[in-house]
């Protein structure tokens, strides 16, 4: 597991901002809090989390086009930044948050191997401090967000299960995964994919073993960030 | 498990092709052949296995707007034809294959859940009929399908671990996943996800148990097709 | 002319739907009701049929790229679904169908020549079906289809007149044209067009002659089918 | 007929230019020479002519939005430049023209029916101006214009058949057409077509009289334009 | 500096229009009322002025590509209108003018360079005949358009200060610059821009010297025009 | 004039890098190198020099819809990028640069006012950082920044010049300019517009006496951040 830091308020704007820094990978994560929601859910008094994922075109190796200038999200961003809403929310009561809107936004300064792991898991952290301010002003009673919510990637590597793939190690894994878990070490979503390679049932338990202790540094890296 | 069947040689323009119905879901698979690959592989004497996924309106329940209208294909499109092209080339000897492009597309006529399972379970045979023509031909000597692909969903719904989902369970199960297999038992995908709830490892067992069962009945399925 | 048959209700969620073979082209009707109709006749007590149209990326003989994938609709396509629409409306007594709209969706599965004309006819039974079911549950009283509308091509192919070109003929075809009629005889729609050639009136005259005997034959199919 | 005028040279920089008058229609057509061709075509040794149309946005009664602003040509403007393309082309020996590419410019400056005839019809004269270039300049030997191309459009206003019909009497029409000649009385297009309205065979010929005549009247005019 | 022709009524459906030629360069404006405002100022009491721009496609040397057709307009266009718009605006007292929008449609039938001064320039002109018929109507009662608004480019072509530059001169100009100007001599806007070369202040200030003699005899031209 | 630091090497990644703070406006600048040039200068044995310009979404005081998201870049960062652009091409010997392309990114982490200013201002020292790389692997001879390139905003405000708009400032006054300077003093270009007001001759040499100043500060950050 490489060195993390999560650095808080990086920006004056944002209802909750911070840097997370997992190795060379460092993501800015912000969230928005809008007092509307989606059209599908208007009335229903439930509250919504979305997140939307980006990367600086220089953030990698060779410089990478902007997707604003090339006129569309690619299949890999709109992927990444459906399971970041997907995960976060599952983390919310949406009931306690009320029908409003919190946007999480991850955007890639450095990419290192592991951003969209290290933008759920940062993108909690900012989700967490706009709630705090919520429920400081009174708009919100009981915290919704029932607990921390935190990614980490892990894979076989060289025949060997790896936890927290870099992304030369990224680049040469036969099989990948991504697990998302919560704080008391439920399973949120789990994605286990080979590109070139198969996997057994035994080494996805291995992998599973790994992810739950990477998870575990990771809340304890969240919980300190947002005392 | 529901009733599934797959009609080989739908369409007499293709080199592979197939009508895989499981249950109410209907999907039209096709296999083209291109003697060209794209740019990132070109000189590297490795072939390519793609796929596009798409949905005819009317084959919801209620009418969707059609994607060449709109504009662009949604985020779920994307994600579920990249998925499909993945697990297709975890299949794959791309070196026996020879520095051709197979696409595989994969039309749900009639949606009732699980499309994008029974789009890989029937474009595998497509591919399968595309690459006898190939082999039949001496173009391709080794057969580059080293194994069946199939895949299955399973979910949690009503509490209990389901097999085979339908769209109405799928639109209530609280945890569902997509399993996609090779015939050898080797995994090639796992996606459990959680909407509105977690799952344990010990579900995920059940989960992973009861996709084992369904595969085994597809890849038969599947070589009875072929045969 | 080619063989035709029609099979309906080949998708249970439309209210009204077939698959019309015309040869070795094959195209599946779908037709959605709702219960609301465009900005400008909002209001106006006025029904609305409207048309899409689309091919399998495969339904010919060698790969189409998806428009969904390209992000627009080419302009043949635009062309054919503003034709089949206003083809359709012509058969169609607005203020008996009332203020709700029906969207014709006529999917090209297997393309071999007509496919606009196969669409037309296809659709309008489609159209007649969903509307049979408006009437069934009261919703319209007297039926708003006045009269089948039915279409056939018909071309100058080796300095001859031919009555429904397939595709080989219609590539070769200097002179080509679209005949949209009414069961009654009117004429709706007359498109002719030279691309290389040009044609005389005695020809016109004689390509209408071939379009009535070929559309008698088309709307007795219909008929039978939505018996 | 409404009456009808045609300025040559109206822009310095197309090699062939006209603006055409046709009552309170006005339409700047150019034509523009290219040394290449579309690569469906490329080394065949044959050219090609290709048409775009636009109307400027308060070329109408009430303002349009302008196509560049909405990020595409509308389904109506793509019908119409093909149309006027594949006009064009019928009188074109592509042989004689070689290996080039002329691309006419239609752009409707005020717009009071008709719009797509008369930028036919002067489409036309400014694609002569330019073959003159070429023939002066010794590019071309024989002319590859085989005969004058001029539409006019025809239609069903208040019971009687019309002759040019204006906007006010177009909105109206049951029934309207287009019809495309060369100057020796070939046709090049036909196309008729009823909103709301069916129409028999008796009419369609009343209307290709009219046409005829009008026709004449208009190949008159660009032959006087080009003199 | 240029023959300056300023011809009113060019359209019969704009409440304004003009054809201004500025030597070779030659725009249509028309300006069009709607009573309606962006959602930005609805509800404020404030008019709003705004302005788009396109050129025909051969309206220069060689064919530039249709910006309806390439689906966007090119920065240039985008940067060019929103001045145009700004521009205008500095001459309009919003609150007499009343909640309701007037737009101003710039399109270049001829190009040869200082497009977007004769653009401004003739855009004033629709504008003032728009804003006269609202007056005349008593729509509006005291004149919002406080002074005339016009522009010059100005730059410095073989190390001269040169007004007015035509295109031959712009392309080779190191420095060139837009003055935008109101009758009473006010600056609206001055951009001045370096491609390949630097100015001084003292520069500066003679291009300013000859912006404002150039901008005198403009709206010499404008009240003749709308007198 | 608010506080500036520049602070180099921010990405690892990238051949040049800043975080440019200028009071509350953060910007991080990349410059990426790559060995080819756009067509339009191919084999002229000239570099090119490019940017681009974006804000993440929550870097404004409201979240702002994400370009990437919405399919096109707005009016505003068009015009904002090709300005950086521009104003980094005077500063370079194009010659001595050699046929390459650097691209400078500049991207808003945090914005109050002056954004483009500050991304002019940090993009040069991207850019420096870069061209020294390419200087020490003898890339690169003599060096092709002839000049420090530096950018600061003025405006009237309250009715008094102002130097460096903050936001606050910047959205309040009715004349506002862009001033973008050479370390030598000389102009690149100069941009004052007025919303809502004017602005005499005296006034524009007042803002200009102010930027002069300022962009003497700028350019003293910028020679100890790349020292």
């Amino acid at each position: 597991m490489r060195t993390v830091s999560i650095e808080t308020g990086v920006t004056k704007h944002a209802e909750g901002s911070c840097l997370i820094k997992v190795g060379d990978t460092h993501v800015i994560c912000t969230a928005s809090i809008e007092e509307r929601v989606p059209p599908f859910i208007k009335g229903s008094g439930l509250g919504w989390v979305t997140a939307e994922y980006g990367m600086l075109p220089r953030s990698t190796g060779s410089r990478m086009r902007r997707e604003a200038a090339s006129g569309k999200q690619g299949g890999r961003t709109v992927e990444i930044q459906r399971l970041i809403g997907r995960s976060l929310r599952a983390g919310v009561d949406r009931v306690a948050l009320g029908e409003r809107q919190i946007t999480v936004d991850c955007d890639v300064i450095q990419a290192d191997g592991g951003t969209r792991c290290a933008a759920i898991t940062g993108g909690w952290v900012a989700l967490k401090l706009a709630v705090n301010k919520l429920m400081k002003a009174g708009l919100v009673v009981s915290d919704p967000l029932v607990s921390p919510v935190a990614a980490v990637s892990c894979g076989i590597y060289a025949g060997q299960p790896v936890l927290d793939l870099d992304y030369p190690e990224d680049s040469e894994a036969g099989v990948d995964g991504n697990f998302i878990l919560r704080g008391d070490g439920q399973l949120i979503e789990v994605q286990m994919s080979a590109e070139g390679a198969t996997f057994s049932r035994a080494q996805m338990g291995q992998l599973m073993d790994l992810a739950e202790a990477g998870v575990s540094e990771l809340v304890a890296a969240q919980k300190a960030a947002v005392a």
